[in-house]
């Protein structure tokens, strides 16, 4: 049986930290595929076609990781692709808290669902999406932190103000 | 001497956490008044005359138990109807946090008022309006997490997207 | 009906802080039933007749307030008592865990009894009994974190040691 | 390829919260092997032998988990038995950061080694081997939170005290 | 060597918590600088020069601190003042992960800063100004929570509702 | 003014974690005083003369740091130092809270005492002497986590089990 994790998010953008947790899955599952939410609630920075653009590239290497978009109730996603888990990377209590509820009502949304939690390595465990763009926003280096394409990406967005 | 308790809150909707909490809070208090947040900044789904109207179908079957809107500084609300407490749900250590401070600020602003914190079914202890409404607008079933009205009224809100 | 509520815990030896909860668990319930646990595992430093004694001078002015040494399962007591909630302070996250922890434990082994939840002046949020002793161990001056009778028991117990 | 996972702990005794999280791995995995420490060092109430027969009992409808005896480096016995992530359960805070810790650790120790997290049916969110112990040594009924064999256990051990 | 310390925030209004952390940091420092970010994206209560002016007030008896308006990056700022240290109080758990999530950026953005976490006085703990905003918003007394040019702001802020 | 600094801890034994705080406290303080504790109630494998050799060799290189063994009330020995702060360092929530305790029991003793908390390198986030004595116990290569002194002393202790 072809084991097919989801790994959902909204990637805006993605970072090494998430990277990382595609790496560390691909260990365990024998497809990850990316689940990058379409979330306009949230007013992401960067487009969906650029948010699964940008991650196609940072994991141009890597066989068995599917990139899509998607919209819509989780469960009912990952159900559809007959995945057996969704994996979430954990880094701080504030996260655990949150994503504990989240499974937890996933799995009351369908029983069947099990959320396997990740950690990333430590060097990218203060590593948020929110706190790259905001120091990139004001001119930070923000290269040991995003891959490559994102570093260029995030500099055509904001210009050099430095 | 009657003793009569406060449970403030938004409610934008009830779930059945809060009518578990309710139904705890009638073993040691002889009257508990739900005070429903107008709240305008948090712009909730529901107005403030649907939220009552909610709650009180909710709870129709309790004695003891009065629904009231609420607006202005909560201290003042609580002498005002000579209660002897605030009731708070704890379901998590970051509503834990916040759910102190509140606590504290209150008790500077009137030392005469207590907050009793109690805990809700474990069952109840990841449910949040918050996450009800998001599941409920991606046509998720909540029939297990909230009152039937509140079923029929988010259905009718969202439509049947399924 | 006459709303009884049990204070269960070490209390080796109490403090201001225990003292302060209990003084507002009596604006709540009409009798407060302090429980003090034997205890033996935790080998305290005082023995329970010295810590039911302490007690009992350090709240000699209150009415409504009984003092007991107690062994055996805490729901059990609770029914003997005709209690109708048992009272715990929370301080800080670390206490709320465990106390949620034992809440819902006691909760299951007895569906008709609830934990309420309350909160010492925040003057006494950092105090604890094993911190008291540590600091009393080495001299230093506790007068204005337990009261007068404690203060007295635990100089005779380490010295005058400064 | 055979997807083994390792999942360790101390077990004195089994509860329903870890035959549940064994149930939920073998929906992710092919094989888990429940590895029982000996750790002589926290005294357990059971002896290797009886954890290892009472979690023996409490699975023996399930094909695909092994029980055994464990000492030594975990990371070493994970290597040797070609598993490709240790399992571990998380309810609260508070193990979260101690479990993180260890995961790190692990990870530091061998590189190739992943630990990933699950959580219980929020229904054993609560319940600890020490709470069952302690709830059990006072005579407290405890057979909705540990299977059968581990209720009879616990009873012999500790007489009918009620 | 002259030590300098800066002192970050947004300060919407100035509290006596903050007020209380600019007097410890004076113990270790020869100078602090109290940097208020211009924040537009929080849209703030007050205008930056009114939050200047309020801290300014408040703190005119104390040699040895500079209040200044910021913007950009705060590692850059940090460093053209030749400050050896960013200065944070730490109040709650809540804070302290967010705040090492921007300590931990900040070391990585520039890895010749350091920042310290001190203690507000446990009076002030729960004091936040979202909080005295909302509570001076409803005419709660905050009289004890902020200093008196502060209080006359907000009173005339929001007129005088009793 | 000379600013010294003093940093207590058991150190049992020290691992790279340490050195990297001391390496930070020196960019901030003139002087910094390792005050290592006799602590005989944690019985430490290492005596307290070995604790303050493995300290002092492996900070051997840098000039204003000083190695003492301590025993007492730690706000006598501060004062006595003539030290304007303790050094503690955060790695987690749990730290925090119990950090918080000790610093505001600490000010309770002696108001002219502040602790300033200081967070490691992420990389060390996850080392506690703790978990490092007991990787090394079973044959752990912990060569990335303490100083070499300390790996061989650690070596010489278990024996070479590997």
């Amino acid at each position: 049986m072809k084991r097919i994790a989801v790994y959902p998010g909204t990637f805006d953008p993605v970072t090494n930290g998430h990277i990382d947790l595609v790496e560390r899955s691909l260990r365990i599952f024998d497809e990850v595929i990316v689940a990058i939410a379409e979330n306009p609630k949230k007013a992401p920075l960067f487009s969906l076609e650029d948010r699964i653009a940008l991650f196609r590239k940072a994991t141009a290497k890597y066989r068995h990781v599917v990139i899509e978009g998607f919209d819509g109730l989780l469960v009912d996603y990952v159900k559809k692709k007959k995945a057996v888990a969704i994996i979430r990377g954990l880094r701080a209590v504030s996260d655990f808290e949150y994503e504990m509820q989240m499974a937890l009502m996933n799995r009351r949304l369908d029983s069947g669902i099990e959320t396997v939690f990740m950690m990333p390595n430590e060097e990218y465990s203060f590593i948020t999406s929110t706190i790259v763009k905001e120091a990139a926003s004001y001119g930070g280096d923000v290269s040991s932190l995003v891959p490559r394409v994102v570093e260029d990406k995030l500099k055509r967005k904001f210009g050099r103000k430095k």
